[in-house]
């Protein structure tokens, strides 16, 4: 490993606080009437996630911020600014984890994956009954799209970050397509067409709308981001979405519960078409690590201020949970 | 009665006919893949509502345009074009009943009110099990935000209505904040500040986001609507929304469930606040009533423009379903 683990650990630490923060600011209160439902929002928002998506999201902004100023050297935000963040991008993260959220809650709902546990507590319908954990989820996909609709840069990029995202979580080739096409695969032999559907569409959409939006936004605040910008971005957020997802398939056969902090087990429990199943575990790492190479190959244009994104996609198929 | 029937009748009739055409477009095929959620979606959405949010939407949006007219006779808009909808608002009263129907979906869950028939139809859980249902009420939320991403007005009124209509449907005042209220008040005394949270959240707020998304929509595609048009939609909505809901808990009292096309006497059985509860009937029509009076004196200032938003008011508390 050539790149430096100290500095992406202080990448993702800030990362992850500063995702935090918005999500405080953005999210109702707990004791905001009917608080039941504020406090199972919370429950699950606050329960200890990488903030991931709002990372990629921010650092795909940064990226391309640093890109405008470096392609108008008397540009305005020349100098120390060149790597700063853009100027209230962790809103739009926010919104993510927030539609990152709602989809664990009602995935672990009794009637789809009906787990008791993640990211080591109590899944929000053990601790808030299954009416309350439903509302809350569908509450924070509602949150999610006022914040959208709020968010600092001009309006038509604005809906432009919202189409992307609510496509993204759809039904079609987004979240909930991947999440209903995974349930109706238990059970069955797994098959190529149907592993890239669910993976392509399940996680990998959402993480690349993540990099996508935070190109957009940040373009917006800037000079602009080209469509050859976009594209690159969106290669770079499917590759490691898949990455990241077979990682997890195989994480899920090779860790303990303790280890994951959620139920370990559960996809071979379920005969769950996934990556390992197929491939088995060697194969499956090895195809996870050739999509972190083209992720990393896409960004080369970007020179030094590519050096994050890339950094996290290595990271995402080393990680242990 | 003063107003014309038949008019009504036949507004109410092409209303209906534009946005079941709006949606028809909007929804994802029922051969979409993966089939199963898209067929649940439209299983649900196609059960013969009445589709009063759209045509409140396109109603408020047509009077404000005739308005915007009236107010500069030289517009380009003036003439027979007066009276029309404005082009492609129909598709925000699509959005409008694709989160009133997801709603439905969700409310209609064994966790939630565990209902087994809407609209004299199986309900979508009943037809599809409780993870699609669950799914797919999910994926009509996301698909209204990924269709107001798209409408045709410029993108500040765009987020303008999306900011409006989310806020509207969650957690603090709008209809999911309802919803949680109106659970947890089941088997408890009705007490009136709690009523009036329920159908000022549960159901008006979005009815109110209807008129008021249709005037900004109308107001962006012509001359403008000003803060004082909004805000005597916004009193329009909150009084019929209320009246409205006050007649539903009144019919679930009064008529079987052959005439409602669902299951009649459930509040009762479910101890539920409700106006009738606390008040008997005659004292909730006559509140009723008073409310639609005081919905179409805030619309004398449109003159003949306000007549069809006066009769739908009047028509929302004569109903008998």
């Amino acid at each position: 490993m050539l790149y430096c683990d100290a500095m992406l650990k202080q990448v993702l630490e800030q990362g992850r606080e500063a995702a935090d923060a918005a999500l405080e600011r953005l999210l109702p209160p707990a004791a905001q009437h009917p608080t039941s439902i504020h406090r199972a929002m919370r429950h699950s928002v606050f329960a200890g996630g990488k903030r991931l998506r709002p990372i990629l999201c921010m650092e795909a902004g940064r990226m391309i911020a640093a890109a405008s100023v470096g392609s108008s050297s008397a540009g305005p935000h020349a100098g120390p600014l060149a790597r700063s963040l853009p100027a209230g991008i962790e809103q739009v993260g926010a919104a993510l984890e927030m539609l990152h959220t709602y989809s664990l809650i009602h995935d672990d709902l009794p009637a789809l994956d009906n787990d008791d546990l993640r990211r080591g507590r109590p899944t929000c319908h053990k601790a808030f009954g299954e009416a309350i954990a439903i509302l809350a989820g569908d509450a924070l996909q509602t949150q999610a799209y006022e914040v959208l609709a709020q968010i600092a840069c001009p309006a038509d990029s604005r809906v432009a970050i919202i189409r992307e995202i609510a496509h993204a979580t759809g039904s079609i080739d987004g979240m909930i397509g991947g999440q209903v096409v995974d349930l109706e695969a238990e059970h069955k032999k797994p098959d190529l067409a149907t592993l890239e559907y669910i993976h392509r569409s399940k996680t990998a959409a959402l993480i690349t709308a993540s990099v996508v939006s935070g190109g957009i936004y940040a373009g917006a605040m800037y000079t602009g981001a080209t469509s050859a910008d976009i594209a690159r971005l969106r290669i770079y957020g499917q590759s490691i979405g898949l990455a990241f997802q077979i990682v997890d398939d195989v994480l899920d056969l090779t860790q303990t519960s303790e280890q994951l902090g959620k139920t370990a087990g559960k996809d071979k429990a379920a005969e769950k078409t996934t990556y390992p199943a197929l491939f088995g575990i060697e194969e499956s790492i090895r195809k996870a690590d050739a999509l972190v190479d083209q992720a990393c190959t896409e960004l080369n244009e970007y020179g030094e201020a590519a050096s994050t994104l890339k950094d996290i996609a290595h990271y995402l198929v080393e990680r242990k949970k």
